[in-house]
């Protein structure tokens, strides 16, 4: 009887565990190939608005589980301040000067507008399709609406999403130039599915199309690019969150997007997909200040989306990767969404073009706590204009833009000598130490010099429109 | 062989678990009685101070392990912004204006004040005492120096710490009034100790302090109120922490007090008392915003320290106890420094005398997520005077109090009608919704009028000096 009972003991106790993992293991079929990558972007997201950045009233439990299960990255930037340039410095890894997709005259894409990304371009999803990967766009593209520039003709296999900012058509907006507009196109691979979609529903259908992406392509390697439409004025939630925030219709907005991160987190886990998995979140842009209570809160940060200021481009992100990436880690490091493409690049094997010039580095080192940075500098650009240079602690501002407090009126100075700030020290930049710092100053002006020498910008694609 | 094997497999797997957990019950002497109770208390530390909270390079990683072990309470006031009616708040459950602890003309106690708290005040650590508690006040009291005002004198049998704040000497200030102060004492029951000592090691010494009162008293119930000499100017860190943090002289003295919080953290775990130790940790008031970066942030709030703005009443607060308190849980409902007394008393057993009015709740209900909210309104002084209401989402201020930018001139207006807004959609109280909602002005100041009248205030005691 002993013999027997422990047997039966010693299979439920040593061999069913192992006997789990194997079948576990089954469905982690990928455990020691390519990992899988997710890129969930917020639109116009505020440094400020989680829970884990500090909100009162934004109740976001999936992103802080996100954080709590994962690495918080403290100081991490966008080298652009809008929509479009921000969004092709995520996709290219390259300064958005390189690739002609920033303007001085017209900041971002617009429906009226001729361009879009190049197809010279060398794109995040194009690496990873190249390796294998099966790739999908969900969301809000804003890289070029025209056949040539959507995502399916950049590497993604499937595209669904709308290919502009909700707020470009006429029924979205009472300014002028948007009733000249057309309806706001849902688009599905290069297809027109619906004009003026129901917009409370894109989180939901964006979450959806996501998970059923993953799902069918979990034999393979896969890449999803997740970027939201909201928390983008003007605001819509699905009727289960509208209401449900103690923040309003933001508030809302932006706890649907934490529910679709759980819904992504949940597959990942559910499907033993999750140990396979980089999962990075972040926003183009920091909040829509003079939207007022419509858009976000940069937090201890001065200023918002469309200046140089921390709070246009300090952005709250995470990284996720169960056993892999320390959880509850917190890096105060440099990083940037310029850093997407050559970590992906990294964790895919895929080898480079000679000569193709990237402005980010591979953040697994920073990520896997090997490195403490992998990023000396940051370059911060208002169309083609350097605005900003980040090193070490200090960012120095050759140019500001102030909007906050005068929204009708868009206060643009140069400095000479330039503004200093320690950020680490004074992060909501209000102590100018440009005359004790002389030296720094010469040093970020130098590298500000070199970095322009390195630039062979093309025009700008932003500026044409159709017809013209 | 098998049986003999399965004997000791058994003893391994099944026993020594149980055994464990009797030895650990062993030290745990009490746990099905009253609960230790712990309150760790910051001097001007602000809203966006800690990581949990959303600073970018002050790292906290045992308060934000307090977070997520504990719950973060995001809603959660003192109802006086300067140290002593504010601690006179948290000592006795009661707003300062009724046991004369706030004064218009002298809005703290210092060096040559004659006063202090009464005896006629019921203390939380009298209540905890005469139930059985042993009670240690470990740090800046604020409540009166002199003899009779003294920790020992209410209800603390123990007290090493100094009586006021760390910059009311004359070594330590160069105001004029400073200069006739005696210099720092440091006291130990009522004895001193040591003129001005070394600064830099207080919180170490403080911790050590409460460690070692709390190994001591393991066997019965313990009571330990830290209030933290720091991040108050000027700041001191030990040698360990100086040039520690990234975010300077005040980032290290945060960094040194998270330190305290995680030893004493680590001290409950290995003693096998953290699973009948009630922990809660906040700030006495905002930040001290014209000190600059000597100073903290109030995150996205407005003002500070001295003002009745949710950047100077508004406090980072956990509460940890583990397996009692959900782990990782939000609660964005209002709670108070006030309700200490009340929650103690509720955990201790302990009878309140008849009548004896109190202006807090037992917060357990809401730290258990029994219930979302315990309380429905906070009343906000400065001095002796109502400034400002907060029900609801809803904050209204009678009188508003300006310093951040004008720090050699205070600001103080009064608002007929009041000014009003809606904190949780609008926490940096940007648009005055006074206008759209009369209806909330009017249910808000008939509150006000019911408070006001249900005070029967004594004359206050911070005004006399000594010898006049």
């Amino acid at each position: 009887m002993i013999s027997k009972n422990f047997s039966s003991f010693y299979f439920a106790f040593f061999l069913l565990p192992f006997l789990f993992q194997s079948i576990h293991g089954a469905t982690q079929n990928k455990i020691n190939g390519a990992p899988n990558i997710v890129i969930l972007f917020a639109d116009d997201l505020g440094y400020g608005d989680l829970g884990a950045f500090g909100h009162p009233t934004i109740h976001t439990p999936n992103l802080d589980r996100m954080a709590a299960e994962g690495m918080k990255l403290t100081q991490f930037y966008v080298p652009a301040t809008v929509c479009t340039p921000s969004r092709a410095a995520l996709v290219t890894g390259r300064y958005p000067v390189r690739s002609g997709m920033c303007s001085d005259q017209r900041a971002v894409l617009f429906p009226d507008s001729e361009g879009g990304l190049p197809a010279s371009e060398l794109t995040i999803a194009e690496i990873l399709k190249e390796q294998g990967y099966a790739t999908a766009c969900l969301g809000k593209w804003h890289l070029g609406h025209l056949p040539p520039y959507l995502p399916t003709r950049h590497g993604f296999d499937y595209y669904f999403g709308i290919p502009y900012s909700n707020d470009m058509s006429p029924r979205q907006n009472d300014w002028e130039g948007a009733q000249k507009f057309p309806e706001i196109p849902l688009m599905e691979g290069e297809k027109v599915i619906d004009n003026e979609p129901d917009q409370g529903l894109l989180t939901r259908r964006y979450t959806e199309k996501a998970i059923g992406f993953m799902r069918e392509n979990q034999d393979q390697p896969f890449f999803v690019y997740l970027p939201y439409t909201f928390p983008h004025v003007p605001l819509y939630a699905s009727p289960e969150f509208k209401g449900a925030s103690r923040r309003g219709l933001y508030g809302d907005v932006v706890e649907e997007i934490d529910w679709s991160v759980g819904e992504i987190m949940n597959f990942l886990k559910t499907n033993g997909l999750a140990e396979n998995t980089l999962v990075l979140f972040t926003s183009d842009n920091g909040p829509w200040l003079v939207m007022q209570n419509r858009g976000g809160s940069a937090g201890l940060f001065h200023e918002g989306k469309g200046t140089a200021w921390e709070g246009g481009v300090r952005e709250p992100a995470l990284a996720w990767w169960p056993g892999v990436i320390p959880a509850g880690s917190v890096s105060m490091a440099l990083a940037s969404t310029l850093d997407f493409l050559p970590t992906a690049a990294a964790l895919a094997g895929a080898e480079l073009p000679k000569g193709h010039v990237l402005d980010g580095y591979n953040l697994m080192p920073q990520l896997k706590q090997e490195k403490e940075s992998v990023r000396e500098a940051m370059f911060i650009y208002l169309g083609q204009t350097l605005y900003a240079v980040r090193k070490g602690p200090w960012k120095m501002h050759f140019v500001t833009m102030s909007k906050r407090y005068q929204p009708d009126k868009r206060v643009v100075k140069t400095h000479d000598p330039p503004l200093l700030f320690n950020v680490e020290e004074d992060p909501g930049e209000q102590h100018n130490l440009a005359e004790e710092h002389p030296d720094i100053i010469t040093e970020l002006t130098r590298l500000a010099e070199q970095h322009l020498n390195s630039i062979d910008a093309p025009p700008t694609l932003l500026n044409a429109r159709i017809g013209e």
